[in-house]
């Protein structure tokens, strides 16, 4: 006999952890994207900074890490304490539907009621006691049954991220407030009426749901994609994984969860969003993670890698050694020197939007160093 | 019996290949100083631009490469026409007059009425048939008995060379100058007004003499130095080579040839100087590099060394891929980009000189990267 369980006992954190980061070429590849680096600070992965993060909420036992079989062992060597049955491996990428989805399905057999909540693995949170808070408040209205998201509230008018537009309180959750509509990045117009009104939050893809009630949500509109979700998840944990996925990953069809999930729940009144008042950084470009290591401090150069072997004179912007070579910097401001083994990249911090398209050219010519 | 031979058929040109070029690093470095890379253009080091310039005057059995023991494979590899009896190489550097009084000493115990040309390993000329001129007219004032230097008629009024102030026809050798005066680096002003005058030269270091003549001249200032460059020269090509290197080379006086034998001999009235027309660089920084290679077009950007994999948008300045890597450069004015297998620079071309400054304060942390 056990006492009846909490929500916060039923929660088991999911970090999909995929994506390039095209703009963080030449440090993140295919082989080795944006989540396996250390870009914050911290000295750890990004991966890793989302593991510490979440596992005083969850517990180091019930984390589950969704990630490409290419990248299963670099995923094992940095967080070793990850249970193998906690680690996912996609045959290849089918977007967040799937990745999310088949985790909640997985879970949801060997745990009826639990409670997940997905953060990706390649941001940057600073304030992590305000982040525990929110995400227990998220956990309070997912049991409740919404679907929840956790909204940072913004502190510029961003066009870079997506919005949620918070309309009231969300009936029978104290804790969060209903959501009904998110915007795509905005033009600075529309971001700066955001910024006023005080109704909007930015969205940083974090989602708090009972597994059951996402699968529920995603199956309105997508039902072929969760029987195949849920077939999966059915040979999971026996000996037909390998001929399930076989069978089924290719047909998966490839769906961002704001799609599936997030917008038709709030457009239902189904959605919640409980405000985080934590500094959030999507990582997405060299200007960012130059800004962020700068905190503020003006002609600051920030330096990561190897900087014991980097010798600045004169230089602000961002360093980042990862090739363990001698990197000297003189005279230059806001420059973005990014230094790997078989690849270098020096641009200046207001054109690190630009490396997208350094890659979109690299595919024809130089797909190695990709 | 053979016919009493011309002055240009007792010509033997010397090469001096030494000096670091520290504001070169991290391409020119103590194992691989600058004449051993490619900065011209051409595709080949300065050190093959400079025999492949002053072969057709000489022919290839008559030039003598003078450099240091380290590089002697290297040298043998990038001009392999070199007979091993022209090649000279050193103990350890003691500076120019031991370097080309040496080879004066060993040529002219071979072939009593040599005349020599010394002609730096890391220069560049543009303009061979007027540089061949040059040489031409300054071999036959050397066969009248001065000590010749070609002087490159100046286009601006640089002040980081040393000028030549000629004043009048040399008596006896109708193609050359009388010179009677060095000046080092001139402030602007000075600049300015040697160039109004016509009557001074760049000293591009060039050297034209007999042997004799030069070693003599050498000895009324320097008779202990001259007296162990010739006691070498006596076991240079017999069997006590060692014996004698070991016992004279750490007794030979460091000292600029221009102090013993350029400058004394033209305060006497012995030195003259043959204006050249063709354009001459001394390739003192990565900034002449840029300039050199953008040849007078705007907004240009050079790129030597492994230029296929430089993959650059909307960027001027220098690129050197010495690496073999892939190089990125994105939305940069001016930018000086260096990448070698150990070490990278990056700088703007305006700093050019400040690498000296890295390079020394790299002598107390990485010296393995000097």
């Amino acid at each position: 006999m056990t006492a009846p369980s909490t929500a916060i006992d039923r929660f088991h954190a999911v970090i999909p952890a995929g994506g390039v980061g095209s703009r963080l070429w030449p440090l993140s590849r295919a082989a080795a994207p944006k989540f396996l680096h250390s870009l914050s600070g911290s000295g750890e992965s990004l991966l890793r900074d989302t593991w510490q993060r979440v596992a005083p909420i969850s517990g180091e036992g019930r984390i589950m890490v969704v990630t490409g079989r290419a990248h299963g062992d670099a995923v094992r060597e940095q967080i070793p304490e990850l249970a193998e049955a906690n680690l996912v491996l996609e045959e290849e990428p089918r977007d967040s539907s799937a990745a999310i989805g088949l985790a909640a399905a997985i879970l949801v057999r060997r745990e009826p009621e639990v409670i997940i909540g997905s953060f990706h693995a390649d941001h940057i949170v600073r304030g992590v006691a305000s982040f525990g808070q929110a995400v227990r408040q998220a956990i309070d209205a997912a049991d409740r049954g919404y679907v929840v998201t956790i909204g940072v509230t913004p502190t510029e008018p961003a066009t870079g991220f997506g919005y949620i537009r918070a309309t009231g309180p969300a009936p029978g959750a104290p804790s969060a407030l209903l959501a009904d509509s998110f915007t795509e990045k905005p033009d600075l117009d529309a971001a700066l009426s955001y910024l006023r009104s005080g109704d909007y939050l930015w969205n940083a893809g974090m989602f708090v749901a009972r597994a059951d009630t996402l699968l529920e949500e995603m199956r309105r509109s997508r039902p072929q994609l969760v029987a195949g979700l849920e077939e999966l998840a059915s040979a999971w944990d026996g000996d037909g994984r390998a001929d399930a996925v076989a069978r089924l990953w290719p047909h998966l069809e490839k769906i961002a969860i704001d799609y599936t999930v997030a917008e038709p729940a709030a457009a239902a009144g189904r959605f919640a969003v409980v405000p985080g008042r934590f500094t959030w950084f999507d990582v997405g470009d060299f200007a960012t993670i130059a800004r962020l290591g700068a905190a503020g401090r003006p002609n600051q150069l920030v330096t990561l890698g190897d900087v014991e072997k980097v010798l600045a004179d004169d230089a602000s912007g961002l360093v980042i050694n990862s090739s363990g070579r001698v990197v000297a910097v003189v005279g230059l401001d806001d420059v973005v020197v990014v230094d790997t083994p078989d690849a270098l990249l020096v641009t200046r911090t207001e054109h690190a939007q630009r490396v997208k398209q350094v890659v979109d050219r690299l595919k024809s010519t130089r797909p190695e160093v990709l």
